[in-house]
């Protein structure tokens, strides 16, 4: 799979405590999720102040960095935020555009192949100039956010014609779809190109749609969350990791697929930035999986009347 | 099944219609709804105002009105509200008690062996005169508000200890456990008495705790609602019903009931007061429960690593 977005440092403002310049972004999250399942190429740009020991820790992962630009002439794109204490909210404090200013992503030629995509949300012009150098992709996935819905609508619903998985929140889809109702957001956001839909509820799960078929699947229940950064490049990555692994873009591959993604996005949860994610084991991921199966699960066939 | 409750007319404003004075109340939406599964018994008092036709369309459902009091000298509860365009949130315009105000619930000596028991939204101090009068319940199933959360909370405590199974939204889940995580409100919840706690979350679906296990269910993907409307009292009298029919109060039983639950619900939102819910087939039961079977479903064995 290949993986396009941001490799980035976060400070984080959580119950009290700073978080200084710790390894985030949208393609570092995706990547060590979806490393858990299939080799993972990242294309990103970082500045000359990315420490060696990160690019380390992803190739670690068997994350294939070559893709990964670091530019000797400016510095790596950092977000400060801070969350409420519920974690219901949060407010961006500071952004640093640095190098990711004017990038151009550029696909090595090894990459060109590959046939799952992830284009996390990044300018849709440039998820466009990707697709472009990209040689028949089996299946691209989209996210995107309201900022690109509010200022480059024309350029985000050309994307979506070239897009068969189109991840986005509730409000973006209300938002992109003007329709309040989310399962028919669901139906006019799939009009505009993708065959699936998928709409983020945060706590409250997602709402999928894929060809005429709805689906739900509720968020693991995480007693103690300790910051909910990356948790939808989490979910993401590990979904598109899985549907690569499997080679299947539909039926019961991606009910598998978006269930493992929820898996990993509880663990995200658990650690402040990466660290939860990047050390989950296997074996807890089965188990956890198993504990999703087992909160929706009910007996399938009715037994009255 | 037993349901003490309201049996009421409500004035409904929605989306710039009026409906004045229809038949509504949380034991005519819950015994309708268990009636689909169970013989449905009520208690709850009426005024002189109280239409034959009415008592005759319940009768019909085989719904046993022997605990229906009417009052000669009084009129029926009427309540009126209007909802939001996109129905989510509703104001209360007038409430008319009449007969209810100080209404003491008088259980018919044929009732009081009746094993499972609904105690819709009352006062705490009613629903623990009711439980009184029982004999050795099997199962007792309370809703509750934040009105009386505010006002009773000693009563509503006392009430709980007796209590199998409590049914809150996410607000009052939060305002009785003093908790803004509802999984931690749930296990809170649980501590105060019932073994069973279930959170409802309107369109999110809801939360279960039932002893050690979590579960959750969404709701029914509704495209069209009507009326909201008693979707609440529906969802209660249907899982009763269904747990009366089988006999069983956990297990694969409990998962079903709230399944079933969930699925008259959805009716019930689709028509205007009770005119879908009371209409419905079960046929069309057992088709929507597959449909809510099929929203969730996910192959249940992890197959990586």
């Amino acid at each position: 799979m290949l993986v396009v977005g941001t490799v980035a440092f976060d400070t984080l403002h959580i119950a009290g405590r700073t978080y200084s310049r710790i390894l985030g972004g949208s393609a570092t999250y995706a990547s060590i999720a979806g490393a858990h399942f299939t080799q993972a190429q990242i294309v990103a740009v970082v500045g000359r102040d990315f420490p060696a020991g990160a690019a380390t820790m992803l190739r670690e992962r068997a994350i294939d960095l070559s893709g990964l630009e670091i530019r000797s002439d400016g510095e790596t794109f950092h977000w400060e935020g801070q969350y409420t204490d519920d974690f219901s909210s949060r407010t961006t404090l500071r952004t640093d555009l640095n190098v990711i200013d004017g990038f151009k992503p550029k696909i090595p030629a090894t990459y060109r192949q590959t046939p799952y995509i992830l284009l996390s949300n990044i300018d849709p012009e440039q998820q466009v100039e990707v697709l472009d150098q990209l040689e028949r992709p089996k299946l691209v996935v989209a996210d995107t956010m309201n900022h690109w819905i509010s200022n480059k609508l024309v350029e985000l619903r050309k994307l979506l014609t070239r897009v068969g998985l189109l991840m986005v929140n509730d409000e973006e889809a209300r938002q992109l779809s003007e329709e309040q109702n989310l399962i028919k957001a669901a139906y006019i956001l799939q009009r505009l190109g993708p065959t699936t839909v998928i709409i983020k509820k945060g706590e409250h799960g997602l709402l999928g749609l894929t060809g005429d078929e709805l689906f739900s699947v509720p968020a693991l229940p995480v007693i103690d969350v300790a910051d909910p950064t990356g948790a939808g490049d989490t979910f993401a990555g590990a979904m598109v990791g899985y549907l690569a692994r499997s080679n299947e873009i539909g039926g019961s591959a991606l009910r598998k697929a978006v269930a493992y993604g929820t898996v990993l996005a509880s663990f995200c949860v658990e650690g402040i930035g990466v660290v939860r994610l990047s050390t989950v084991t296997l074996p807890e991921i089965r188990d956890r999986f198993q504990q999703l199966s087992k909160l929706v699960h009910f007996p399938v066939e009715p037994d009255i009347g």
